[in-house]
This record gives C-alpha cells, sequence and structure tokens, in this order.
C-alpha cells in the first residue's frame, strides 16, 4: 500500500482564504510537513494551526543555513540541492509507509514555492495532488480593492530581485506588473518604476491579508524598508473603467 | 442602515477551490449577482449551487449581445460600458436598502473579472470586500502537476488575442508565461511558439479543474479547436530541479 503525497496551497496568511479542499486535506493527512528557516513555524503552518489531526506526525523541513555563501557561488546551489534531496527523503519515508503527506505551501505550492522540489522528486512515483492556493500577489491586490489587468491586458510578475535596467525595461514593456521579493530591493524597485514613468500608480502593500497588514502608494511611503512579505502592485487600466 | 458589497471569487469550477470565506460570505448573502451569457447560468453560478440560503435572492446580470459589433467599433466599448453602468445600478438598488450583495466572480474578481467594473463604481459609496479566488492559471498548473516559476523567474501572463508577432516577441522575452483566452487564437499561439522556439515545451489544459478536464502537450495535439476556458502554460524551469 503506497502513500499519498499532497501539496496544500495555504494562501497568503488569513485561514478564512484555505480553500474548503485545503481544510479536508489536512483533516485528513497522516504527516504534516512544512519548510521554515531553521527554529521558525514560519507562515504556512502558523496558518494551518488547529486544522490537522492531534495524531498527525508534524515533519519540519528547515532551510540549511546559506548566508555565509554568496548566491553567485557554486556552493550555494550545491546547498539548496543538497537539502531538496534530503527533503525528499524524509518525505518519503512516509510515503513508503504507506502514509498520505500533506506538504504546506504558502501561497500557491507551484508558483514559486519549494513544494515543486519535493513534487518533481516524488510524484513520478507516488500518487500525487497539488491544491492550488490564493496566491500573495492576489491577497495584496483584493485587499487593496485595485484592479490589476482587465480584457486583452498583459500582466508581468517581476522578482525585484532584478537588475536595475532589465526591471525598468520590463515596467515600460508591461500594462501591469506585480514586484514580487521587495524586501532589501524596495531602494532600486522605486527607482525602476521612476524611470518606466510609472512611480505615481505603485501601490506598497505589506503583510497582505495578515494581521498588522499596511498599504500606500509607494511615492508617500517614506522609507525603502520592507520586510519579505511585501509586494509593489502596479495597475494597467485606471484610465479604462 | 447600509448594505455592503462582497466580490467573491469562485475559483476555477472545482466547488472544492472556493475558499472558506466564500463560502462563509455566500451563506450570509442576501443576494448573489452573477454575470453571464444571456440565457445561461455560467461557471460562478454552478460553482455555488446550493452553497446560498434559499430565500436568497438571485440577481443575473446578463452581458448584452454584442457580436453584430466589431470590437474595434466604439459603438462596442459604449455598449459594455452602458451594461456596466446598468449591472452597477442593479446591484446599487439592493444596496440602498440595506442588503448585503455577493457578486459572484470565476477565478479571482480582481484579475481580469468583470467584478472590477462594479467594484469601482460602487466601492467609492458602499462597505465593500474583496475575497480572492484560486485562478483559472493556479488550478491549470495544479491539475498538470507543472511547477511553472520559481527563484527569480519572470512570469508573464499574456493574452491570446495578441498579433503574432507580439506574442512571439514575449514568449522569447519570457522564460515563463501563461497563455489566457486561447480559444479562437489556438492556431496563432501554436505559430508564435513554434517562432520563440517553446513550442515543444507548451502545455494545453481545457476545463482544468471541471469535469472532462483535458491536457496535453501542445505539440500533440492534433487539432486548433479550443473552448473558451482553456490555456497554454509555458513553464520556465525544467532544467533546474
Amino acid at each position: 500500500m503506497s502513500g499519498r503525497l499532497i501539496g496544500v496551497g495555504t494562501g497568503p496568511g488569513d485561514p478564512g482564504l484555505l480553500t474548503v479542499k485545503a481544510v479536508r486535506a489536512l483533516g485528513d493527512a497522516d504527516v504534516v510537513a512544512w519548510f521554515a528557516k531553521a527554529g521558525r513555524r514560519g507562515n504556512a503552518r502558523a496558518t494551518v494551526e488547529g486544522l490537522f489531526r492531534a495524531d498527525a506526525v508534524e515533519l519540519p523541513l528547515p532551510y540549511p543555513v546559506t548566508t555565509e555563501i554568496p548566491v553567485a557561488d557554486p556552493r550555494y546551489g550545491a546547498a539548496i540541492t543538497g537539502f531538496f534531496v534530503e527533503a525528499a527523503a524524509a518525505v518519503e519515508a512516509h510515503l513508503a509507509e504507506g502514509r498520505t503527506v500533506a506538504v504546506l505551501s504558502e501561497g500557491d505550492p507551484l508558483f514559486y514555492g519549494s513544494y515543486m522540489h519535493l513534487h518533481v522528486r516524488l510524484a513520478p512515483r507516488y500518487p500525487a495532488e497539488v491544491i492550488p492556493g490564493i496566491t500573495a500577489m492576489s491577497g495584496c491586490w483584493s485587499q487593496a480593492g485595485l484592479p490589476l489587468v482587465q480584457g486583452d491586458d498583459v500582466l508581468s510578475v517581476l522578482p525585484g530581485t532584478l537588475p536595475e535596467a532589465e526591471l525598468t525595461r520590463r515596467l515600460i514593456d508591461s500594462p501591469a506588473s506585480v514586484i514580487m521579493k521587495v524586501g532589501r530591493n524596495l531602494a532600486t524597485i522605486r527607482r525602476a518604476l521612476a524611470g518606466a514613468g510609472k512611480l505615481g500608480r505603485a501601490v506598497y502593500v505589506e503583510r497582505g491579508t495578515m494581521e498588522q497588514s499596511q498599504m500606500t502608494p509607494l511615492a508617500a511611503k517614506p522609507d525603502d524598508v520592507a520586510p519579505y512579505f511585501s509586494l509593489v502592485l502596479v495597475p494597467g487600466w485606471e484610465d479604462r473603467p
């Protein structure tokens, strides 16, 4: 008897934004696995508090501490790959015993989620299902009440880690954009938006749908301090209601 | 006493992909409004069957029949705008009576959804809330088990209605893409993907998460017939697990 792998999207942070299917899968799971920084429980785990069985096994998958290795260094990639190989082995140990393993994933599992690294390794050999989740960007524009795209608009999802010139070019080339991974890059993002002539329409959202959420026109934000859970939305259609 | 406007994302079609918050809002609503083609109930309404009160008022908002007017004709835009003005007035009549109106929206309300046209007209004057939904694209890549983007990847959401040359250019410029509005444009989309050297990695998904869903590598699909509810996914990272 083979176990089952389920990637469960936990959405942007508000437990009410879990899907009905996700709640059901959590209640059925023998094992609940979750990625998080070492020593933390992380956002996905916090979102599902109280939603799984008391006798379910919790399987934390703590990211390796890689801050001493530069991202461009090949040893960084090797450390991350090694970590996903080990995490897949830890999950597989339960699957091989016939258990159902729910792997939590903030937002949507296959949209920039760590779960995908387990899926590609395990789905070829075990029954696997992915339950989509509300993405952080969707949570943010909903909370802001900010229509992003309509009709035949193009939308670009851009990481704030892009070099300024490339970010500027892509902002110019796209009627609407979402900038992810704002964190330490807000000063660069601000310059790129100004260069693209779009700073005036950019909206900054911090911790969207969570407690202590904040949003403000980016031009009105007095500093460039931003937590990891922040986004910049650049809507494309305010002239066409 | 003022009514409340709630935009409810109903997700891609599987009722299990409604959020907990959406189910709650539907159960509380005095009025359930939904856009659909004239004479049809549409996908959003079908998804929420049995989830609202028996005494709730149903308010269908049938799209005008505009097939006889070319999209580029100014009369087309005028007809659509007139329709949204009338739809907002029909919803407002209930809000003014103090009722809570849930407006159904396939996928996510502010992501290419008709709800946004009501939101911009009514949210300035009535309490309004948007409950995000699982997008069709997220439902499709989850069902396909196809990781779309990771790390610092750029994702482009492209309407299949773009001219072939522009579609080709954008496909080349983006590591990962989702092509929406496939419908009658599949032959053009196929040529654009071939021109961008990406036909081999494109996946066609029809009616994702619904009954009778199908998916296939686009290169293996023998015809260019596609229903409205179909998407093409172009993942960006298969070389980097």
